[in-house]
C-alpha cells in the first residue's frame, strides 16, 4: 500500500525532503471543481516552515504547481497532479547522517525496510515535509467540503509541553471554527497562547524540542456515514491521521477519559429537536457504531516533540555497528504542533470526502 | 468495504446477534498450516459470555465449525470459512428497541444508514457478538505468529472506571505475556484486581456500566515492518482496534504522555547489544516512521462504559419522532473490558500477520 | 486478493467441491432490496447440474440458505451470506486423482502454489460448482439491475465444437432477450441448437468433451460509466470473465475481427434521434475509452472443451515424477457452454452493479 | 479507482496530450534495483511517434525524467515518479473538437462522464500518450523480469488489417523473443511485413486507418503464480491489457480456437523431463485454473484501427444536439499496432511483477 490511500478518492504521494520534488496525484477528484487557489495557499502557509521564530528557518515558498487534471479553472475527473519543486535545499547538513541513527527518526528502521537504500537526506520519503502535498490535497477536500456540503472543519491547540488549555470550545460552529482558523497559532485561551509559545522558544534556547495535543472539531457532517468495524469513521480517521509523522495517539469524543465514566453518564441521550435528532451530550464525539450520529465529530491527536534536536544524543554507528553520538546540526522546528494542525485539519478532509464520495457517489455535484 | 479487511489476508465477516449464524471468511491464508484448535478454541473462550457473574448471562458456545479451507488437519490456501450458529437468541427482549434508539449504541446511526432496514434485534451487525469471528480469525493469526515468528501477544486491564494500575510491566517477554494471558482478568496488580472486578459488580447492581483500558504488548517482531504514511504500523493497528466496537481511543508507546515530554526525554536513544541495534526507552512503543523499530509495540486501548444498561434512559421514538424513555430489558454486560481484551489481541495478530505476509509472500512457510 | 472482489459492492467466494459447503459473503448490497428468490432461483436452476443427459449426473438443489443480512424480507446492507451445502458428493471417486494430475485442469498449478495442501477432490475450490454462489450474487445483482435501471442481460451460445450460429441478433431488446433467457439451450437458429446438441452427446458417447462461445448482450446501461485505463469497462468485465473456469478469450463488439477493419468502417458514426445520441453501427460494443456510450455492451466468451474426460489420458504422477496414465472416473459434463452462460451474465451483472454504485453511491435507492 | 493499478507495485498515471506534463507514480518497487536507463529509454523508444512514415508526425523525445525514489543509481523503494513534459503540443488543431465528438473515441462517453469537464484536446487523459509513462513503468518491471527471473517477453505482430502471418513461433526462448525486441517492426515472416506495411502506407493515403493482432510470449515465469478466479492470470493480464487503449479482444493459448476443439485435443498432457513438469501441447498458453503452470504464457490482443482518420465522418454535434460532419485535422497514426506492442509488453511485465511481489514479497532482491 505504501503512500497511496482512499476508497474513493485516492491519493499517491512522492517525493523526498531533499530530492528533486515532491508532490501528490489525486485521482477520482470529481469534475467540474473551481479550485479556490487562494484559499488553498492560504492553508499551505499555514503549514509552511520558516514564517517565524517558532519553527525551521527552511523557507520555501511551497506552493505547489499543478500539471494535470485541471483545464479551464476547474478540475477535470482526471487525475490531479500537483508537484513542489525543493528549492532550499542544503544536502550538506545531512551527510554524517547516514551512518549515525538519528534517535526518534525514522533512520533506523528505514534502513532496515529498504535495505540501506533509502534517501537518507533530511529522512527523505519521511519527512515532514511530504505532509505539504497531504495538505494541499487536504486542503482541496475542505474547499469542496465548505462549498458542497456546509461542512467546516477546525482545530486548536490543547496543549504544549506541559502547558494545558483546559477551556472547552462550547459554541461549535461555523464562526468558532473559522475564528480558529485565522489564528496563527490558534489556542481558546489567549494567556495560555503565550505560555505555550514560551516553551517552544525556551526549548530552542536549550536545542530541544517540545510536543503537543490538537484537538479537532468538525460540523455539520450529517449521520449515517462510515461503516461497522473495519470501515469505523474512528478507523478512517486515525488510519489518516496516523500517517501524519510524530502522531503517537488519537481519542474520540471523551475518548480516554469516557473509559473512567460511568454508562449513565457516557451514553449520549437523544432528544428531537426542530424535527431533528440530536444527542444533550457528545461523549462520543459524533459516531457510533462507526457511524457519523449528526452531532460535531471531535477529536484529539497526540504529537511527540520534534526529534530533531541539537543536543548530543547517544545513538548507534550503523555501518560498524558500534555505539556513537550525534549532535544533528541542520533547521529544524522546536515544536512542529502548530504546522501539524493545518495538515491535521487536511487529512481529515481527505477522510470525511471519501466516505461522501463513497456513500453519494460521484455525481454528488451536478452541473 | 465495510465488513470486508486487508491486504494480504483478508477477512470478511459476517452475521447478526439475533440472526441465523454468524461468520468469517478468511481469504490468502497460507496453505499448510495445522490449527491448534485447542488454543484457537482456549482464545474463544476468553471473550465467550456467561463465564461468570462479570458478564452477560447470555450461554453460548461459540465455538466455530469451520466449512471450507480445511483439509486433511491443514489449511489449504483456499479462503477459510468458519460459522457459529446462534443457539441462545431471545429476540423478544429486543422488539421494543425496533422504535426507541439506544443511546450510546448504533441504533441511530444505522437506521439513517440503512434507511430503517438493519436489523435491530441486539444490534443486528453491530453487535459486540460479531468480534466472536473476528477473535476466531485472530486466533489462527495469533497461533501462526508464535509458532513461524516466535511473536507473542499479551494485554493486560490497566484500569476499570477510576481504578487504575499504576504497575508497569517491566519485564516484557514471553512468560510474562503467557502468564497475563492465563489471567481470566489480567492485571498486574492483584489488589487492583480485586478493585476493579468490585466497581464492575457495583456498577452491575446499580444497573449502569463500567469501561476501562487495556495496554497490550507484542514482542519480537522485527524492525523494517510497516510504510511511511497510510499504511504506518500505527494507522494500520488502530484502523484494525477502532473496528472493535466501544474503543474510542489508542495510543502508542508514551502515547498523549510524550506530547508533555521534551524531545531529548522522548528521543530513543539507540544502542548496540549483542550485534543487535535496541533502544534504551521504548517512548515510541517499538514503532518509529510508522515503521518497527525492534522494540516491543505498546499500545492501549481505551474502551468505554457498555451503552447497555438497565436504567431508564431518555432517547426519542424515531417512528413519531418525538421524546421519549427507554429500559432496556435483554442481557448485557456491566464491563466488556475483559471481554474485548482477547479481541484486541486477535486484532493485532491479524494486523502483524497482514504486515508480514505483505513483506515476506504466501512463502513464508515451505514445506 | 484470491477469491474476493469488487470495488464497491464485495463478494468473498468460499468452498470446495467436495467439503461441507460453498457460499458467499455479498458487502455492501444497499439496504432495502426485497429479493424475488423466485427468480434468483430460476437463474440457479439453468446452471444446475444434472437436468438432463447434457450434462453430468451430479444432482443437486444448489438452492442457498442465506443465513445474514436479510431480515423481514428485505437486504439490511449487511453482509449477505448464502450457504449451499455439499449433498451429492462422492469423495471416492476422486481419490486416485490425489497423484495424477488431470490434464486441463488445476491440480498441477494448485499442488505448487499450495505447496500439496488443496483439497484434490473434484478440483476443490477450483471447481466448476464454485460458480453457483458466484450465480447467486449475479442473480440478485440481475434482479436489482433490471428492477432499478431497467438494465437487462442475455446471452446466446454462438457456437459449440465446430458448429457455428451465423446469424446476428437484430433487435437487442427486454424482449429478444427474455426469449433467450427462458430457453433451455439458448440459439438463434434452432436448427444449430440440434446440431449443437448432436455434437454435445457425440462427444459424451466418445468419452470427450466440447467448448463453445457464448455471446452476450446488456442494453439500457447509459453513456458514462467506466473509467479511462485500468478499471475500463473492458478491464473489469474481462477481470470478472475470466474468473469463470475454463474461459479462454474474450472479446467486445467486433474484437478481433475488428482488427482487419479500415478506421472508416469500424469507428461508428454518432447521430441524434429523440435528443438521444446513438451510433449506426456498434463495432466498438457499447464501450468507448473505457467507457459506455449508450449503446449495447455486447461481447462474446470462448470456453474450452470439459477438461474431465473419461478417454484415457498421459500425465505426471506428481508424488514420484514419473510419467503415468489416467482414466477420469467420475461424473461430468460433455460441454459446460450452457452452465456456464448463466455464470457470465450473473458475473457482468455484479460488474454493472459495481460500475453503477461507484458512480451513483449507495443510496441509489431511496426508501 | 481510475488510473491506479495493482496489488502490491502500484501505478498511479496522470496528465493529459496536451496539457502541461503526462507521467506516473509507482509505488512500492522494490529497493536497491539498479535502473538500466538505456534499455528503458530503448523501449520508450520502440513507443514513440514520428520515427518513421508509418505513425504520426508528432516529435517529442518522450523521454520521462525521475523526480523522486531513486537515489545514488539505485531505487529507494519509496515512491518512483517520473514526469515526460509535453513539449511538442499543437492544440489549435483540437479546437473545434470541442463540440463535434469524433467517432470511435472517447469524445462522447467522456463529455458524459465528466459532465463537459474533460480537457478534450487531443483526448486528454484518454489520449494513448498516456501510455508512455505506462510503458515507462512498464520497462522497469521487464528490467526486474530478467535481471532477477530471467523471465522474458516478446512479441510479434500476427495481422495488419487482412494481412495475416501464419507462421508459428516454435521455439519461444531468449533468442527468439530478444530478435523480435530487435526489431522496429516485430513479424515472423518479412515477406508479410512488407505486405502489412504497405497496407499500413495505403491506409494513410486513403486518409484512413488499420488495426491489427499483436501476439505476445513470456518465458520461464515458473508454475504456481496467480489464483483461483478473481485474480487469476488472465483476469489480471486481461484487465491490464484492456487498459491500453483500442484493444477489443484478448485470448490466451489457443484462445477461441479452443472452443472448436474436442477436450482431447485441447488438454495439454503432462510429461515429466529433466525433474520438470511439462505440456506437451501448450493450448491453455501456460495458464490452468488461473494460475501458471510454468509453460510460457501466450496471448493474443486485438486492436482496432486508430479511430483519427482524415476522411469526413458523421457525427453530432453535442453543444446543439444536432447531426454534423466532421473532419479530423491533426496528426495521426495510420496504424497504432506498432506503437501499441511494446505497451503490451510493458504492460504485461507490470502484471507479472504484481503476481511475483504478491507472491514472494518485498524481500525478493536481497542485498
Amino acid at each position: 500500500m505504501s503512500s497511496i490511500w482512499g476508497n474513493k478518492i485516492k491519493l499517491s504521494i512522492f517525493g523526498e525532503s531533499h530530492g528533486e520534488a515532491i508532490g501528490v496525484v489525486i485521482d477520482n477528484l470529481p469534475p467540474g471543481i473551481q479550485l479556490d487557489l487562494q484559499y488553498i495557499n492560504k492553508q499551505m502557509i499555514r503549514r509552511a516552515p520558516g514564517k517565524n521564530k517558532l519553527s525551521t528557518t527552511r523557507n520555501e515558498s511551497d506552493l505547489p504547481k499543478i500539471i494535470s487534471g485541471y483545464f479551464n479553472g476547474k478540475t477535470t475527473g482526471a487525475p490531479l497532479c500537483a508537484i513542489i519543486y525543493n528549492e532550499d535545499t542544503s544536502s550538506k547538513d545531512y551527510s554524517i547522517l547516514k551512518d549515525n541513527m538519528r534517535p526518534g527518526h525514522s533512520d533506523y528502521p528505514a534502513y532496515v525496510k529498504y535495505q540501506a537504500c533509502n534517501d537518507y537526506r533530511g529522512g527523505g520519503h519521511f519527512s515532514g515535509r511530504i505532509t505539504a502535498p497531504l495538505l494541499f490535497a487536504g486542503a482541496i477536500a475542505m474547499q469542496i467540503l465548505q462549498k458542497y456540503k456546509n461542512i467546516h472543519i477546525g482545530s486548536r491547540i490543547k496543549s504544549i509541553y506541559n502547558v494545558e488549555d483546559d477551556a472547552q470550545l462550547k459554541n461549535i460552529n461555523e464562526n468558532s471554527l473559522n475564528n480558529l482558523k485565522n489564528m496563527d497559532f490558534p489556542v481558546l485561551t489567549l494567556e495560555k497562547s503565550a505560555e505555550m509559545q514560551a516553551e517552544i522558544l525556551n526549548a530552542k534556547e536549550n536545542l530541544d524540542s517540545v510536543g503537543g495535543i490538537v484537538e479537532s472539531f468538525i460540523i455539520n457532517l450529517e449521520a449515517g456515514y462510515g461503516e461497522p468495524f473495519f470501515d469505523s469513521v474512528e478507523s478512517r480517521l486515525s488510519q489518516m491521521i496516523f500517517s501524519i509523522p510524530s502522531v503517537k495517539g488519537i481519542e474520540f469524543g471523551e475518548g480516554f477519559n469516557i473509559s473512567s465514566m460511568k454508562g449513565s453518564t457516557a451514553n449520549d441521550s437523544y432528544y428531537v429537536e426542530n424535527e431533528k435528532v440530536l444527542t444533550k451530550s457528545n461523549n462520543n464525539g459524533g459516531i457510533i457504531g462507526g457511524i457519523t450520529n449528526g452531532m460535531p465529530i471531535i477529536f484529539r491527536t497526540a504529537i511527540k516533540p520534534t526529534p530533531s534536536i541539537s543536543k548530543l544524543q547517544n545513538t548507534v554507528n550503523i555501518s560498524n555497528m558500534e555505539n556513537s553520538e550525534l549532535q544533528i546540526k541542520g533547521r529544524h522546528d522546536p515544536c512542529i504542533v502548530q504546522r501539524a494542525l493545518p495538515v491535521i485539519e487536511g487529512a481529515a478532509a481527505l477522510t470525511l470526502l471519501d466516505l461522501i464520495l463513497e456513500r453519494e457517489g460521484e455525481l454528488l455535484w451536478k452541473i
